[in-house]
Formats: C-alpha cells, sequence, structure tokens
C-alpha cells in the first residue's frame, strides 16, 4: 500500500486540488497548474518519442523560467535524471560535466547555446540539443516539439530510492562532482522546509534563487505541494526584485546573504514603498548578523536561515525560534537568527565532531566538523565510488564545515575548515571577524582570508567593499575589531575593493582572494 | 545513509535539542524533555528487566496522564508494540482485546484497575500487571519500579515498516480489530499534521482527545516533534478545559465535534474571559457549520477540520484554507470549513469511487466510497487475515464512508455506507439532515437516523438535545428543516433527547438509537 517518497506524488496532488490556480508566472506568461502540469507532459511525451528512457540523463543549462522549472517535472515522471547545470560556467566546464553524466539530451536556454554549439562536435555522445528559448542549426525547438506532441508517455514505478537529481558541486577546489539525489532525499528537503517554513494559501513564492542551486533547495517542488505560486526571475537585480515583489504580490523568496545584501542597498526610489513582511529563507553561506538586521529592519522582511550542502538535499540545519526569542533586543535576535540552528525533523542526525570523533562540548568556542546520517543524505557521487567513500566514510557524510555548538544546542558555523586562519596555533573563524566588520556602518561586503606569515604561520587580510557614499580607512576598520575581538583576531591588512569574486549561487570565491594575495606575496 | 522513519527520531532530536524545556504538564508535575525522556528510558530498562522485548505487545488502559504519555515512547524504543486501549469499554471489551493481542505487561491506570483486577485469573498469558496510579494485590507500582531501576536497555534497529501500535477500532458493529500502525505510519502522520496545522516555538497542547484515539492523532508525538508542551487533562468538561486553557496559555487542542460542542456550551463565567485565537484540529466525525461558526464565533478559536480513521494513522484529508476563502462571509467559510477537504501533502492517494470503481464526478452530488492508498495505510488488522484481505482490496483501503467532490475537489463525507437512510430509493445524508437541524438556534445536538417503514422503505428520524433554557416543538423543527431541504428529508418523527449514546471519542453511536428505534416498532 505504500506509495514511493517523491516529489512527483506533489505534482499528482497539485493536478488534483489546484488545477485552476496559479502556477506560473514568466513575464506575460501567466500558467495555471493544470495548463503548467500539461506541458510537462507533453515534454515528457517529446522526450520519449526522442528515446529518453529510465536513468538516461538529460542535461538543462537555463536561468530561472519557465522551461527551467519544467524540467524537474518531465524529466523525472518518465524515470530520467534532470541534471541542472550551473549556467554561470565556462564552456569548458559544461563540457567537462556533460562528458562526466552522458545525457541524451541537453536543453539550452538561448543565452547559452552560442557557448553550446561551440562544444557540440566534441560530445558526441548527446543524441539531441534542445533550444528552450532561441535556437540553433539543427537543434530542436522546445516550444514547437512540445506543441506538437501529445502526452503518450508511461510512467515508469517509481523506487524512493532512484536518482532523481545530479547536482554538480561547485568545483572551487577540484573538479565537479555529481550528487545523486534521489526522490526520497528531495521528498524529505520539501516536506522538512515546510514544516520549518510554513507555507499558507496563496503563497506567491519569487525565483530569486537559481533553481539549479540544489533544485531551488527544492523549492521547485516545495511550491507546488503547496500550491502556491511560481514567480520566474531570470536575472537578478534589486530594481527588477522591487517591482516584481510589488507588482506579483510576493510573499516569500530564498536568497544567499549576498543576494539580500543587493537587494538591500537596491534604488532608494523602489525600496520606498516595498512590499513588507515577505518571509525570506536565506542559505547558501552564512549571514552576519549584520545583513539580517538590515534587511528586517530596513524592509521589513522576516528571514529564517537554513545550512545545507548540495550533498544533503540540501538543509541539514534550520535556525528554529524559541520561545524566549520575544524577550531579545534586535541585536541580539539579529545575532541568533545568524546562527545555522538545530536539525530539521527531517534532516537525520547531525553531530559536531572534533578530531577523535568525539562531539564537542556546547560551549561555543570549541571547534568541530559537521556530519550528518539520515534521509536527506546523497546517494553518492555519481561515476565515483572512492570520493563517495570518503564524504561517506564510517556511515556519516562529512560536510567539511567547522563549526561550534552553543550552550542552547544551536550550531554556528565559523568556517569551512579550508577558510580556517591558524595566527600563532590560534583558530581565527573568518566569518567572525566578516560578521564584526559588516556591523561597521559604511561597510557593505567583507571576505577575510589568511595570508602566509613568517613568524604566525598566518594572519588575516580583510577585503571590503564599502557602502555608496560611505568612507572608512584602514585604521578605523581595525580600530573597530580592536574593540570587538581579541588582538590576534584584527585583521593585520584591510584591502578595499569594488567588488567580491563569487559564485553563481553567491558564495564569496576566498580561493581567488588567497590566490590574488599569494601573487602579491610573490612579488 | 538511511534512518528509519519513526516518531522515536522526534524524541532523539528533542533530547538534544529542547532538553530544557517543558515537555509535560500534569496537574502538579512538571517534567522538562529531559526529564520526561529520562523516564520513557527508566520505564524501558524496567520493561527490559521484566522481560519484554521485540515485537511484545504492552496494553496501556488509562486517561490523558504522563504515565500514559510514557508509554509512547518507553514501548517502542524496544521494540515492543503499544497497545493503548479506549478505557471507556466494559470489562468484557478489555478481556476481548487483552486476550486477542497477548500483551506481556498491562498497564493500568488506578480508575480501571478493580475492573481488570476481576479479569486477571483468565488473563493467564500476561506476566505482569502494571498500576499506573494506584495499587492492586500482586500489582507492579509505576512509579517505583520506575524509580528503582536504570536506564540500561538496548535500542534495538527499527525497520520502519515494523508495528508500533496496535489501535483497536470501537467495534460498533462487530468485535473490534487491531489495527496494526507501522513507525512509517505515524512518521508520516506526524510530518503530515504539522504540515497542515504547522507548530512554532513554544506551542502549549491541550489533551482535551483521549491519547488512545488513533494515538491521539499521532499529537502524542507531533507536540514533541515541535518541542511543545503536552498539557495532560485526564477528564474533560467545559469548566476544566476553561481554567486550564488560560491557566496554560494553551494554544492548541484537538477535539471530536461533540466535545467542541460541550466546550462551548460550558458555564458561562468562565467563558467570559477565555484565552482566544486557540487553534482546533477537529476530526473523529464530521463537524456541522453550526458548530465551527458557534466555536469561531463565541469563542474566538480556529478551527480546522481533518478527516480519517484509525486505519490510515489517520489522517487523510485536511479541509486546507484556499486564497479564495479570504472573501467569504462567516457562513459561507464556515459551510466550507465543514468539508472533509483534500488529501495531506503525507495521506497518499485518496479517490471517490462509484460502485463501479470509477471516480465519481465532482459536482457535490454523486455519492460514492472513499478509498485510500499511501504511507498512511495501516500494515493489516492484527491475526485477523482476512478481513484485512477485505478492507485492503485491491490494493486501496475502503473506508466504508460515503462522500461527494465538490466543483473545487474538496470532498465532504455523507454518512457512513451502513448510515445512509434510503426512502423511496433517494439516498438521505443524515449528516446534511444534522447540519441543517444544528443550525436552528434551538438545537445543541442531532442524530439521524433511519427507520423501518412500510411503503418507503426507510424515513429520517431526528434525535434531538435542545440548548439549556431553549424550546422548540416537533412541527417547528420539521417546519426548520422543510425550508431547507428536499420534502422527502424532512424527518418523520423529532424525539427529543437529554443526551445522545456516544463513544470515548464522542462519536454518536447510531447504531443504539436504531436498536431503541426498532425496539419501540416491534411493541
Amino acid at each position: 500500500m505504500e506509495v514511493a517518497l517523491t516529489p512527483l506524488e506533489f505534482a499528482r496532488r497539485a493536478r488534483r486540488i489546484y488545477p485552476d490556480r496559479e502556477a506560473v508566472v514568466d513575464g506575460e506568461l501567466r500558467l495555471t497548474y493544470a495548463q503548467f502540469l500539461g506541458r510537462c507532459d507533453r515534454w515528457s511525451g517529446a522526450l520519449s518519442r526522442l528515446g529518453v528512457g529510465v536513468g538516461d540523463r538529460v542535461v538543462v543549462i537555463a536561468p530561472n523560467t519557465h522551461g527551467m522549472l519544467e524540467q524537474f517535472y518531465a524529466v523525472p515522471q518518465i524515470g530520467a535524471i534532470v541534471v541542472p547545470l550551473n549556467y554561470r560556467l565556462t564552456g569548458a566546464d559544461f563540457k567537462y560535466m556533460i562528458e562526466h553524466c552522458a545525457p541524451a539530451v541537453v536543453c539550452v536556454h538561448a543565452d547559452y547555446i552560442q557557448t553550446v554549439e561551440g562544444l557540440r562536435g566534441e560530445l558526441t555522445g548527446v543524441r539531441h540539443f534542445v533550444a528552450l528559448t532561441g535556437s540553433g542549426p539543427g537543434w530542436l525547438d522546445y516550444e514547437s516539439t512540445l506543441a506538437a506532441g501529445a502526452a503518450d508517455f508511461s510512467r515508469p514505478v517509481i523506487d524512493e530510492d532512484d536518482v532523481l537529481s545530479i547536482n554538480y558541486t561547485s568545483g572551487t577546489t577540484s573538479r565537479p562532482k555529481g550528487v545523486m539525489i534521489t526522490h526520497r532525499n528531495a521528498w524529505m528537503n520539501t516536506v522538512g522546509t515546510l514544516v520549518h517554513n510554513p507555507m499558507g494559501a496563496g503563497e506567491r513564492y519569487l525565483w530569486t534563487l537559481p533553481m539549479f542551486h540544489a533544485n531551488g533547495w527544492t523549492y521547485v517542488w516545495t511550491v507546488t505541494a503547496a500550491g502556491g505560486t511560481h514567480v520566474c526571475l531570470a536575472k537578478v537585480d534589486a530594481a527588477a526584485v522591487y517591482s516584481l515583489v510589488n507588482r506579483e504580490r510576493v510573499t516569500m523568496l530564498s536568497a544567499a546573504p549576498t543576494v539580500l545584501i543587493a537587494i538591500a542597498n537596491g534604488p532608494q526610489a523602489g525600496r520606498r514603498d516595498l512590499r513588507r513582511g515577505v518571509r525570506v529563507a536565506t542559505g547558501g553561506a552564512p549571514p552576519a548578523a549584520a545583513t539580517i538586521q538590515r534587511i528586517e529592519g530596513e524592509l521589513g522582511w522576516v528571514i529564517t536561515q537554513f545550512y545545507g550542502l548540495t550533498e544533503t538535499a540540501p538543509m541539514i540545519l534550520v535556525c528554529e525560534s524559541r520561545p524566549r526569542d520575544a524577550a531579545l533586543s534586535g541585536d541580539e535576535l539579529a545575532t541568533h537568527k545568524a546562527r545555522q540552528g538545530v536539525e530539521l525533523i527531517t534532516s537525520g542526525q547531525i553531530r559536531v565532531l572534533d578530531e577523535g570523533d568525539r562531539e564537542v562540548p556546547a560551549d561555543g568556542s570549541t571547534l568541530g566538523e559537521i556530519v550528518v546520517r539520515g534521509n536527506v543524505v546523497m546517494k553518492g557521487y555519481y561515476n565515483d565510488p572512492q570520493a563517495t567513500a570518503t564524504a561517506l566514510r564510517g556511515g556519516w557524510f562529512h560536510t567539511g564545515d567547522a563549526a561550534v555548538v552553543h550552550p542552547d544546542g544551536y550550531v554556528e558555523i565559523r568556517d569551512r575548515f579550508k577558510d580556517v586562519i591558524i595566527s600563532g596555533g590560534e583558530n581565527i573563524s573568518s566569518i567572525e571577524l566578516e560578521g564584526v566588520l559588516l556591523a561597521h556602518p559604511s561597510v557593505l561586503e567583507a571576505a577575510v582570508v589568511g595570508m602566509a606569515h613568517a613568524k604566525w604561520g598566518e594572519t588575516p587580510v580583510a577585503h571590503v567593499v564599502l557602502r555608496a557614499e560611505s568612507a572608512a580607512t584602514e585604521e578605523q576598520l581595525r580600530q573597530h575589531c580592536r574593540e570587538r575581538l581579541a588582538g590576534f583576531k584584527v585583521p593585520t591588512q584591510v584591502r578595499f575593493v569594488t567588488e567580491l569574486p563569487k559564485t553563481a549561487t553567491g558564495k564569496i570565491q576566498k580561493y581567488v582572494l588567497r590566490k590574488q594575495l599569494s601573487a602579491i606575496h610573490r612579488q
């Protein structure tokens, strides 16, 4: 009598219960759930006729558009595996990932057709290239193929441990790895997200988070499960966000902290009448307390932080509110909300372990590595048994994130282990230091990395973007840090920059900053 | 890497995250989660030493007390099966069920010790009788056994399809059947309940619903999953509810409609200052729109209706709010809220089938039977393969409930199939007729059953309890019905009674009314 745990069940339910509700808004296009899922069915039919079957991979390279969203339904419901690539990567990256997962079909948005077209000669295993928008020589046209086809395809029986998607890691330190997310993994994350960030009737979700990023943290399915509306946004800039939030009566969105900073610092004119009360799920990188306070204070939006990794479908911690939070000041609350928090009820078991695999004390200072086992942990890395065995050693997934546990049990990330700065034998958390810098009124963004130092091993170097029409000197910022931190944590250098290098998902690329520093160092 | 879906995971998580939160209030006793789960562990240790092991049954007969609640944790975490009996049944019923499930241990609250003591000579298979409160000759004392013991027991590996509890059906028409609920079933219902009736920080849940009833609709675990407080209440009367709601700052409760009616009609004095905004999950029987309006209007509480059966863990429908509801009048909204609604995202697939196993049209009038398949459907009836095969025939659980589907997809129960009145070939829904009677200002409660009739086959007979200090004549009530219903639905008789026969869970026992009528008929 059991039914497999799969996000496809949310689509089945939505089709039954919400056929006339608005499912998707994409520019001028508006689709009800009946229309949207009908389109998915016709594309499933077309893919079947193109020979795509159970276990085949379908790559998609597209920004947040209805055509992108449709792949998350049309591909898995024929038993195939959806592989959404980060569209901001280079042609060489695309080539590596496409060769690695060997898809039957590659679907591409107009903006990336030229890049992929340049690779076609080398991608001999791919049977069909599909232009989701735009066109290319010998490419199938998505809309006309879909329109011509019938929804005649067979729905294979899904086992909940079957692979639903392959999501490539960002690959900042090594080749991207293909994370295999199962139907059960994604179902869990969807339901856990709904428990910890509930959605009521008529929610309207703005797609500021890229859908390729851990399947848009599973909101590609979560919004559908709740019968909400997907409001697509292909290119995030503050003015576009303001305009859509108001015009489409947006109630929820998700975004990395850097994206939130950009939204909070957009044109004053658009901000003045901006709809308040929008609920924001943030994640992808730890937000500074100052960022949270700015968004909540200036925009009147409400932030909930989630923490996770592509390998964990992705959410494993949520900064759940506590009864005592009502009594906190704005400062104290923002400091609490900047912590990554506690297990979701769906995420399984989380521990923070020291080098001897013992749990660290809940003292808010002892560093350990976050590990997790449970129903959101990936099946493994695609075609990479060795990396899989390493990541899942001992039956736990090892996140590589260094964290402390506070006395109330809330976990706070201090760094990627590789980003911890070790100075004179002391650990310095770059995230803690960045949090202090961001609390300075003139600082818009900050990134701290370690620089090799003959005597101390490493010393912290800050990279700072100032807010528009603000000013600060290096000495002022060092003084600001000195008043708030132990002496050895004060940056030995503050470098003022106009922007920070970032990944497509808004994470700061510290390895780029470290490379720049070592280049300077070598001069 | 997967972790079994089991409510025991909620306890593990609560112990880790909420150790200092108030878990249980029971009279003067207050326990934090660390204390409460520590007690459960010591009782698990004691049960182990008493020889209770994997797959053994432990029967419990007790009202809503901390000792009752503890069984839902202490028993399953040693791999045993908890069997909570309806304490309002007779000694003969207890004997039947205890012999049927052959438990190793029977735990009994003081109020029922005498009854069970009277059966002891016949219950030779039971190894230990435990007095949860009170005492009996040769009975183990719960508190001293628990206090003396250590929490030394081994936690077996749980398979999510293992049986967690056996819950006996009410057995109004036949012998009670033992519904086997798996760990996965209960986990699903808990999480589904949290999605559709979210719990935030610091919720305080009043135990008006008996914990034995489908495991208190799984709130025995749901409250713990959310880190809320279980406020125990052994005996429900309106004055006690008013007092606890205010004193304990209750935010949520669950109750059958008849219990809600009793609460809404309690002493005026207590009602005046009653805390408003309490969220109420109702279920167990279809509430009349008039009841919903009375509770929401007079008490300022907010009702969400769920529908389910013991066999489905139990929830399979929820009257989910819709975007359009905001525009409805109070009357219209109450009428909508009186419908059972739509699938939960966890409940699996629901259909309403006609006699040819085809789905009925969504016309709000064609009757069909509700069937369900999915992750909340029981494993089967304990030691009853034949009843199991009948109930689960064709891979679907057959509810025996007759319902219509409205054009918006919302399901509305019209009757148990056996309660449908067939008069001159026309179906009359007793629930529809009761809803009309309840809308009359003088009517407190109503129950309609069919009486044999030479010409029409059956005719509807109404049983009515009037509100205090109200009056109505039979003709007035028939006139009230005549103005609102087709002529053939108007009750041929209205019988005024001072109370209606009810099950322990507040369901009206129509078979008792039918028996009385046929006795009169025979005279």
